[in-house]
């Protein structure tokens, strides 16, 4: 893979949706996005050429913007980039195409976007034998998002940096990926994912007013479940769940559903035959 | 002012400074500074052609870059690039230099770096009248930085997504300004800026082992309070204080000493010949 794109989109009110060459810098070091991490993203994955969950990843974008007062985006621009992103690419099992709009450049009030398109990294290790998770706090409490929105908890924006020392630190406890929890003691995310907990013939996931999003990938997935008879739920799990429940795993974009075959460093049983039909649905997905 | 800065240089280990046209993008839309916010920043004020406090400027660059697990920036190069910067930059009384490394393009494993000069914008009224400032909740607790290093308090990062959600906050509650709290209770700092409050004949700041940016005009403020013989303090400073304090201030690199005219929509005094005098003693900095 090129650390570069192999598609890319510039999407603007002003021209619509323009391709460039991703070889080319694009962003200028006055952009928001870049000075302040201002901006908002959605990742879509593309599994024979057709894009996954594409409206709830575009609703979601629309909700980014609205908690970060930015303008509306939109849908219909960013929409069609995602589908000329695709088409422009090359025919692949499995690629990902990549959203974003930021504040703009300083001083101007006009949002910058662009859609990029580029093959996705091999998981079929992580969606087989499955990862290693640890638990880490994210310091704030699970209400945060009702009493403090300037925090900004459930929204989709380029300020990562924390979400990637976290993973560094996953790393370094030699671990491959985190599950985020309250600073009151409840299970929240992963840094770009979502977790699903089984708890008998349940599938349960953190409800989103905790500060979270929701995943585009946990919803197929609960369409998965109910449509074999499984249950699902939206709740306030304590942390001590994560240890009771049956299986757990890591839902995301991309990656989909990756179980958890290890917490904090104990081992964990990984339901083989669930997590094989759960993933065959969410790369047969047609929508 | 240009949305543009109006000096540019790229700053890289291969080809050290490099100055560019500011009128052209130079940021490729992989870097991790815009898809994570995953670097670091500094901004230096320049008083009639000094830069102000550059070596703690430069040190405490280098101290976030550890935070980070980033490269460690080759503190000499981007030196140079701030007197370069400064020296290709028109004569005017008051810019500023900012200087930025990022993780670099996704994949290469290679810092991406620059630093540009603008000309600074007009904060007479701010550094006289004052501003008015509300109190906002960080969600975190003011030990963090102790127990959960992963979430980077205490680093100038790129993800500043919060920090200008909390300056809309303010403006939707007509202020100016935020003073961050801790969740349990004590006084943190400005999204961009350290508190200051003066205690009788005392000066005091939050200390710098809550997870707050150690201030480069913060410390120039204690050294000028030393030298017309005020006391000078870092202290764990309960909410409270801050509507006991004879006078307060933002202070930050380019605004300097903004007196705060009103918190939480209460007025407040304003201390005019002690800001005034710190004002002075801020631009006339030689070092």
């Amino acid at each position: 893979m090129s650390s570069h794109p192999a598609v890319l989109f510039l999407v603007s009110a002003d021209t619509g949706c323009v391709q460039v060459d991703p070889e080319d810098p694009h962003v200028f070091v006055t952009d928001l996005g870049v000075t302040r991490g201002d901006g908002i993203f959605e990742t879509i994955s593309v599994c024979n050429g057709r894009p996954q969950a594409l409206e709830p990843h575009l609703a979601r974008f629309a909700r980014s913007a609205r908690l970060l007062d930015l303008p509306e985006p939109d849908l219909a621009l960013y929409r069609r980039a995602v589908l000329a992103a695709i088409e422009a690419h090359d025919d692949v099992p499995e690629l990902f195409v990549k959203t974003v709009m930021t504040r703009g450049i300083e001083g101007t009030g006009v949002a910058t976007g662009w859609a990029y398109a580029t093959e996705a990294g091999d998981f079929a290790a992580a969606r087989t034998a499955g990862i290693r998770v640890v638990t880490l706090d994210r310091g704030l409490r699970h209400d945060v998002a009702q009493t403090s929105p300037w925090l900004l908890q459930g929204a989709k924006t380029l300020s990562y940096a924390v979400n990637r020392a976290a993973l560094r630190e996953a790393s370094r406890r030699d671990a491959d990926d985190v599950i985020f929890t309250s600073s009151d003691g409840f299970v929240l995310e992963g840094p770009t994912a979502n977790v699903i907990l089984r708890l008998g013939d349940r599938l349960v996931t953190p409800r989103t007013d905790q500060g979270i999003l929701a995943g585009t990938t946990q919803a197929s997935v609960f369409e998965f479940a109910e449509s074999i008879g499984l249950q699902t739920e939206y709740a306030v799990l304590p942390v001590a769940a994560l240890a009771e429940a049956d299986a757990l795993w890591l839902v995301s974009s991309v990656r989909q559903a990756a179980p958890v075959n290890s917490l904090d460093g104990i081992s964990r049983q990984v339901d083989g035959e669930l997590t094989r039909r759960m993933t065959e649905f969410l790369l047969g997905r047609t929508e």
